[in-house]
């Protein structure tokens, strides 16, 4: 496209000249986010350092009509950070100031360019636990988290990223910079702008400044694994916990796929001939901790699980919680190309979910491994496949157009944590609506009136 | 005013006759909430049976451009449900349906007009805790208490209604019908209309269905009571608390002149000598909570505490909380105006803004006593007034113009928890500032072209 004349020289008054980027080289680099088969190349890279400079470039964006896309670490699985329309991406990660953490308050304060590990690290060195924790976390941005509403291992129990947000400061794509929420646990002051922008996935304001909610770090963390049959015997297990009055922390799953791929990246001794395999585990004090994995324990044994084991420290446990955390990584050496996909089901329709995926898999002829939060009903089937097999390739969207639509008829949801992006964006209105897609497009035009934030993204 | 010709026939038509009312002595009725020195008669009060019936009604009235103001019970202390304009009150008490409670899912889906109480005991009859505990509970209604994000005693440990809205069926004021969220924990496919709706006081929307999460409830609750010399001595142990990494279920506090009218009214047996109450109490597994208990009357003495006693069992430990939820009609009995006020501010400035409320209340020659949630710094200033005495009046209202003002120069905000209303509109531009109220306008006309919507309320 090109940029109108004067607006690359009006970008370095504003950012300073090492602010903007614009070697083919670097723009390429910013072409591109986690997820595969997205690519479009911005006009400029710009890298602000201060709300003032983000407020200047999209007043100037704004009034050229350039689009601007805020970008984190660009760790999002759903080209929600792919610069459909060229222009500028605007990134964030210059912007790495945690400002305060206090635990008076359990609040901490950062620039959206800190890293969710860095948050996380911060509020640990003070006893203090940031909750959410995406697979991403080492180098996901905690504006990037805000922006698509991060999820993780923690949501049944403690909830997702919204949950923890307390207030932003937020630059308008007209150049106004509000602030809404704040300090506080409890403010109805005008309509909740906070929860509105958390998720909006840069369309339709540009975060400068984050406060999030931390908690008391849990005395004691226990984790245990548990190996079924079939992810139906595991699923039974599930709804048997939670009938039993526990809500875990953790309560993950693999399907055989994944525990094959996993063991052989990792060679953790995960048994290769379960069907499934469940992971569990609690946090809190350390009597609870020690009591709810007993009965955890019990409750798999009695739901049939061939094997049972509580591990027996913290190396260990830790050791189990990478090997779910592994599952992307070791899937991805299966074939060069991984599409990992994100649906989200009621609880009690996760087994027959999963069927519905194997089955659609099986009829697509396709490599399709399935993990996921069977606390919250949030599967990861993902995809392995050869980047050259251009006709694979179109069978793989073919059969994820049919499980977003399986989901769907199970009362489910396209995407449960990763966002909407430009990869979802064709399958929005099969779960919202034509109602509910033109009152979106009229809240997106009510911030960003010219159209520069994000365009080909959710409120376009 | 007065409806256009045919309008009232109309009505007939959607709600039948039984469901329109035209009376004087029924429109006096819902010419008021539960606000104070706010009233205005609707032209007609329209009991909808249906969401199909709110659909026609709501498109009947964008045709006609005549106001709606959606209400509930009108328990809301902040003038929300006052018909300004006239027009229609839509009554949505006769939606009293609980549509399922589901332990496996640990949700409940309900109609608006179910009231919080009948909720709360749906749940409780499966051992499931239904969170939110807004003062009005037993005539609240849940659809209420979503529009206007009613909060409660358990605001820093559980969050407020905003973190218990799964999903929500709402009618755009053009007749639309919307379904937000759904029965899931993770859900980020589109902007978060489930949350926008949350507090939007039935300016947006109106809510003709709502899925919330549950709890397992809880096994053991337990209370105890300390007494301090002053509330600063008791905003110095609930630091302390915090600082211990205990995060209680309930952390309340009433001021001298609160204790002596909860004590006149109820006779609990609560000393009289003291400058400060602290209300403090846990939930969860027996271990836990006793433990927490022990350590919590210990923090409280090392703080100072003229005195700490543990309710001995359940009737104590529920005539202790009673204690704290008759702190508004034992004040009410003082004078027969009360206005009740809800600011929030950081905890750590709770001692402080009380001091400053208390200087006002001396200076303006007022009876303000304060009561509330120390754990998330949600107070409740509250005047006893003679209703006869017009210049005490303008008096309180200079004076609580004054304490809002003193609210945001702590960091805090103008209403913790019971909405903004008519009575709160014009210091709301004070806390948010005069671009997000314009962006408020903006998105409130995104959802109501007409203006029909509960007009002179947020987003007017």
């Amino acid at each position: 496209m090109g940029l109108p004349a004067g607006v690359v020289d009006a970008l370095k008054q504003i950012v300073g000249v090492d602010g903007v980027r614009l070697a083919p080289g670097e723009l390429a680099a910013y072409a591109r986010d986690a997820t595969p088969l997205f690519h479009a190349e911005p006009d400029v890279v710009v890298f602000p350092r201060t709300t003032e400079q983000v407020a200047a470039v999209l007043r100037l964006a704004t009034e050229h009509e350039v689009p601007v896309v805020p970008r984190g670490a660009g760790s999002n699985l759903c080209a929600a950070t792919v610069p459909l329309s060229g222009g500028i991406v605007l990134a964030l990660t210059r912007m790495t100031q945690i400002l305060e953490v206090d635990g008076d308050e359990l609040l901490a304060r950062v620039q959206p360019g800190v890293t969710t590990a860095r948050l996380a690290d911060a509020a640990a060195a003070r006893d203090l636990l940031y909750v959410p924790d995406p697979g991403s976390r080492t180098t996901s941005t905690v504006g990037g988290n805000v922006a698509t509403c991060a999820g993780g291992l923690r949501g049944l129990k403690y909830g997702v990223t919204r949950n923890y947000v307390l207030g932003l400061e937020a630059v308008l794509p007209t150049g106004e910079v509000i602030r809404t929420g704040g300090r506080l646990w409890k403010d109805v002051a005008g309509y909740d702008l906070t929860r509105l922008l958390t998720g909006s996935e840069g369309t339709l304001a540009v975060l400068t400044e984050v406060t999030v909610a931390l908690l008391p770090k849990p005395a004691e963390v226990g984790t245990g694994i548990a190996y079924f049959d079939s992810l139906a015997d595991a699923c039974r297990a599930v709804a048997a916990i939670i009938s039993a009055g526990i809500v875990p922390a953790t309560l993950e799953f693999l399907d055989q796929k994944c525990i094959a791929a996993v063991e052989d990246y990792a060679q953790l001794g995960l048994r290769g001939d379960a069907g499934a395999l469940l992971l569990f585990g609690d946090d809190g004090p350390i009597e609870v901790v020690a009591g709810n994995l007993v009965r955890l324990r019990k409750i798999c044994t009695e739901a049939g699980a061939l094997e049972v084991t509580l591990a027996e420290d913290v190396a260990r446990s830790d050791a189990l919680l990478a090997a779910r955390r592994c599952s992307l990584p070791a899937l991805s050496r299966l074939g060069s190309l991984t599409i990992l996909e994100d649906v989200t089901v009621p609880r009690p329709r996760l087994a027959a979910m999963v069927d519905q995926i194997d089955e659609i898999a099986a009829r697509f002829g396709l490599l399709i491994a399935t993990f996921g939060h069977a606390g919250d009903g949030n599967l990861h089937p993902t995809c392995v496949l050869d980047p050259e097999d251009d006709e694979a390739i179109d069978r793989a969207h073919k059969a994820f157009a049919e499980i977003f639509a399986a989901a769907i008829r199970f009362e489910g949801t396209i995407t449960g944590e990763h966002g909407v992006g430009a990869a979802k964006l064709p399958f929005l209105a099969d779960r919202l609506g034509a109602d509910q897609m033109r009152l979106l497009r009229r809240i997106k035009t009510a911030f960003d009136p010219a159209g520069i934030l994000n365009p080909g993204k959710v409120g376009s």
